[in-house]
């Protein structure tokens, strides 16, 4: 069977771009790849493209993925547009994973780009977002912020979480986005700040929330056999898992766990033949601080409820045994939506290469990293698990 | 190298649906194709799932491929929408097809589904649509029927095509789709009242466009080596080729040609092993009758200039030598948008089988299907060559 294996990858700075349109951030991303490919790359090599994007433009750019591809200068390519809301890139990774394993491609690109800040405010905020369940959740008058509170006051009661753990998670990511040069909220908080924050939906402050955010991300594939004829650091994709799960959170089985973040990452774990225990680092999806804490639970890094604990001791800081959100997250780094998925493979990518640009924050030792992103409120949702080592 | 069969297709009637939204005709297409497996299908088996669709019920419903699947009954398998205008569900088929091939999928359901008429006016006619370029041709005021007219009026210009030739295509499809008790516009029609019909965009009358359309389609999709388990009469997948092109038509190098289409169907016909005058049967994308004739040429059934031909000597009757669009086509079957593509493997399909319900458009001793499905003006383009025979 044919590996697969990560020569490249760009990502713009997240953040709020007035000065660029989908297609400048696309272009800024690609041509970082490109030019991130240790030993140069022709991008004509590339053969198709998977191109994620959940609002283009606001509904005003079609055929997306062939015009993306012809404004790098690289027409004619098989390009697609794969989306899943909130989960659309690691999805389009997926599927350009498994398109090269298929034996049919040696090179494929996968990108995210989301413009937010050109939405109708009453969009872009995702306040009333249509990626969860419309009929029965947002026609119905609740919205992200809703649901995830939702969501957050049942793990309290039924386990003990406290909001002070919410607010681990935001000083954690905070902590870390202040480090990044490319994040979105580049300033660190105190607990105090956090749990003083605004109520947007009880237990949730402004800080449980991730901002509003314009980025592209990318990322070149290549057959592992042919990777080290363009670098000496490929990063290999050991494993692969997707899953769905009801839209609804009044349709789930328990509305304090992930299924399908369970699901995805069991598949991702078994086809890299590993254990929560073996991952060195991970990008989880935390839109609101309670999906970290309820991801770490559907990953296996810690039982059922008890997620919690990996913020009091520290296990999931920079300095942990097992840092989480080394790049600031969803919550400080932003969040671009279609291009949220392949920007945490950019930020593992490089945490294997040992190649952070600003030291302070990079991981040491760390062999296998493991990426979770979600769709909605967990309607979909992918797990990647990469390694600097050949399987 | 792993082997793809289609083992069942569903299709709901093509036309106007008032009284079911986008979950119903889902379900309707979807249980018709589980219902199609010969000897019987558990859909729990489905592993992943392809859903194509463009406009999302007017961008109302998020994360729409997993919506579609908790609903008829099969929650938390892997799914995902693939989105290329016009052309979506074919890019699907091809994504669900690598999947298999890479060994690590047995079962994948690839589905479109369009609710053509829930949209705005202005949107659902597509008069305004989206999928070409919109800063260089819509925002300029150009619409597809106007750009399919300058492409109609250069190829007459080059190449001597007639408007008698587009209005052959009409006559040719609305007698198939009045032999086709899923077909939209089910009545024939003669050259004449093609001819006379109201003038869109000159030299298009209202019979050289398609309709507005909603519909479902399905298609499952299994391990070659499995296929007889669930069928004796599987349909085997010898190619898939798909490509891009500018989006807008002044940037390509000549109107008269579909150069996405031209590649994709290289690419098809070289994994598939055959040559243009091997195909007994195809589905081409006729959204406007030259759309067809230009197609001849670009699947190499015609000299470039010369699509015109097969008209005249009724190569492509459902009598002559190559029938295409049995089924009616986009033209006179109708185009629901991201339905349209696994809407015609669903009439290859049967084809291929001998199973056509309305035994006058039976095509009799076809070995050699093709299926040729664009997006937008030709922006994207995929082909798939379909077999009763295993490679």
């Amino acid at each position: 069977m044919v590996d697969v294996a990560i020569i490249g990858v760009g990502q713009t700075p997240f953040g709020t771009h007035p000065d660029k349109g989908l297609k400048e951030l696309f272009f800024d991303a690609f041509y970082e790849a490109v030019d991130d490919v240790q030993k140069g790359f022709d991008p004509k090599l590339i053969q198709e493209a998977y191109i994620a994007t959940l609002e283009t433009g606001g509904g005003q750019l079609g055929n997306m993925a062939a015009l993306m591809m012809e404004n790098v200068g690289i027409p004619y390519v098989a390009a697609r547009r794969v989306e899943n809301a909130c989960g659309s890139s690691s999805f389009a990774f997926r599927d350009a994973y498994l398109a090269i394993k298929s034996g049919t491609l040696n090179f494929v690109l996968v990108a995210g780009v989301e413009k937010m800040n050109d939405l109708p405010r009453e969009r872009n905020r995702l306040w009333l977002g249509v990626s969860g369940d419309n009929e029965w959740e947002r026609l119905a008058g609740t919205n992200f912020p809703g649901i995830f509170a939702l969501m957050a006051n049942r793990h309290m009661y039924e386990h003990g979480t406290k909001r002070e753990h919410l607010a681990m998670v935001a000083v954690k990511n905070h902590y870390n986005a202040a480090r990044n040069e490319k994040a979105q909220l580049r300033f660190e908080i105190t607990i105090e700040k956090a749990l003083n924050a605004p109520m947007i939906a009880y237990p949730l402050t402004l800080f449980d929330c991730c901002p509003t955010t314009d980025a592209a991300t990318t990322v070149i594939l290549c057959r592992s056999d042919l990777a080290k004829n363009f670098t000496d650091i490929p990063i290999y994709v050991w494993g692969s898992g997707a899953a769905t799960d009801f839209l609804a959170i009044h349709d789930r089985e328990d509305i304090t766990r992930l299924k399908a973040v369970e699901l995805a990452s069991k598949k991702a774990y078994e086809e890299a033949g590993v254990k929560p225990s073996d991952i060195d680092l991970a990008e989880l999806h935390d839109c609101f601080t309670i999906a970290e804490i309820i991801e770490y639970e559907a990953c296996g890094f810690a039982p059922d409820g008890k997620g919690w604990k990996l913020l009091e001791d520290g296990t999931t800081t920079i300095k942990g045994k097992l840092p989480v959100n080394t790049s600031g997250g969803l919550k400080a780094k932003g969040h671009p939506i279609g291009a949220t998925g392949t920007g945490q493979i950019y930020e593992i990518v490089h945490q294997l290469r040992g190649d952070i640009k600003e030291k302070e924050r990079q991981v040491r030792d760390a062999h296998i990293g493991l990426t979770v992103n979600m769709g909605g409120s967990g309607g979909t949702a992918a797990a990647h698990i990469l390694s600097n080592e050949r399987r």
